[in-house]
């Protein structure tokens, strides 16, 4: 057992989509979350940018003395593969643990998978999945709308979300997936128009709930659970300014947003 | 007479429609242009880290030994107030020459005002607009989906960017203006979209291209314009990777992007 918290970071504040599903599996955990917002979005940075910004991240969660760190970035997990061999805590990213969920939830080995453009791009999950099985088919689709219109509100039954939804799934929708994987933060907030769209027989993986599933397991394996029994303390830290994070935590966590902020220089 | 360069910034890729309506008033000057596009967008950030990355940006301009700083951004020229004082060139942000040009054409006294949700919230050009006439009613819309909208090819005829405009404009075409500001660098993109929803009564007024014609005539008066008669120069230079310079710069400048342009660290 280990009383330490666990470190979760993103680029923004679409990771707390991680957090609150981590809550969910291990309430009694502690859970130091950052996010770098005075640098978001990291999806359209080189790769050279993207590295080094995931490096200031890690390096301030290992100064909280954290005992396992995620990347709950899509863009970070994709783009700056190989980041975790150097740290000498646990460490995941989504992709990994997502992919894997995927491959087990599949039968007819056709999974489709939906991100923005830098992750698509890397292809990350396609290559992932193929190791896991290089005869199952992936279809990929970049849509990189649905994070601004999350992020504005355009949620619930929107219509204008549905329209562009319905454009962005019909490559994947046509190919006959059973399986279409979320790799991206901001996605879980529009899941129902997407089941909508995408229609029953279509297993939904959410990378967040995924990799909080994966890193509750890798714990456990590893006796690094916190025995304590009390409810976990989550503190959340930012790189600009606190001004904006509640209105935008409010979309991601709900209740849980009216916990300690704290702005940070990275 | 001086044939030094024109500076022209801005937090990222939007500003090249001002180089570009720069460009068609005075062909032939030389403009140097510095995008952000490390830390675009600028929008979302806290007062001080914008005006710390204005400063920043115009530190870089004057290095370049131009003669003029144009701040093509709108949430700079929006925040940042007063960051020409210590400048020794003629500098001039957006907010200024577009409110002055939306002042001489309103008839009825009745102005809106579209932009991003960090311009609308400093109320900068209703603002600018009262101290110009303070009878002059100011109708201002905040359009955050725009920008990403443009930036991922929703243009043209698009369907989904006529519905997004429709819902944003309705507030402000309900309050009967007889002339709108385009407050933000992307929305000329989108013009005849916004154009058809307000109809034929209502002038537009382009922010860039208000800016730019201030500018001009201000050269002409300081007797600053570069009288070689030869075709100017013009060079980019940007803070990220250039990769996705040209693909944006396409969507900007059309046939210019094939100009030179060069990474630069800030």
């Amino acid at each position: 057992m280990n009383d330490k918290a666990i470190g979760i970071f993103d680029s923004g504040l679409g990771g707390l989509t991680t957090v609150k599903e981590m809550a969910k599996i291990l309430p009694g955990e502690d859970i130091i979350y950052f996010g770098d917002t005075l640098r978001v979005p990291y999806g359209n940075r080189s790769r050279e940018t993207i590295i080094k910004y995931a490096m200031d991240d890690v390096k301030f969660l290992l100064k909280q003395d954290v005992k396992m760190i995620i990347a709950a970035c899509g863009t970070v997990s994709s783009v700056a593969t190989g980041l975790g061999l150097d740290i000498k805590i646990p460490f995941t990213g989504v992709v990994e643990p997502t992919a894997m969920a995927a491959y087990l939830s599949t039968k007819n080995k056709r999974i489709g998978v939906i991100g923005t453009t830098a992750t698509i791009k890397t292809n990350s999950y396609k290559k992932e999945i193929k190791r896991l099985d290089p005869e199952i088919e992936v279809i990929e689709k970049d849509c990189p709308l649905f994070v601004p219109l999350v992020e504005n509100g355009f949620i619930g039954n929107d219509t204008i979300t549905t329209l562009v939804a319905e454009k962005y799934l019909l490559p994947i929708k046509n190919s006959n997936v059973d399986t279409l994987i979320l790799g991206c933060t901001h996605y879980p907030i529009i899941q129902p128009i997407i089941e909508r769209i995408m229609g029953r027989g279509v297993a939904i993986i959410d990378s967040g709930k995924a990799t909080a599933k994966f890193a509750a397991k890798k714990l456990k394996e590893l006796n690094l659970l916190n025995k304590k029994g009390k409810k976990g303390i989550h503190s959340f830290f930012v790189s600009d300014s606190i001004e904006s994070f509640s209105k935008t935590a409010d979309i991601f966590l709900g209740e849980e947003s009216r916990c300690f902020v704290k702005k940070v220089d990275i």
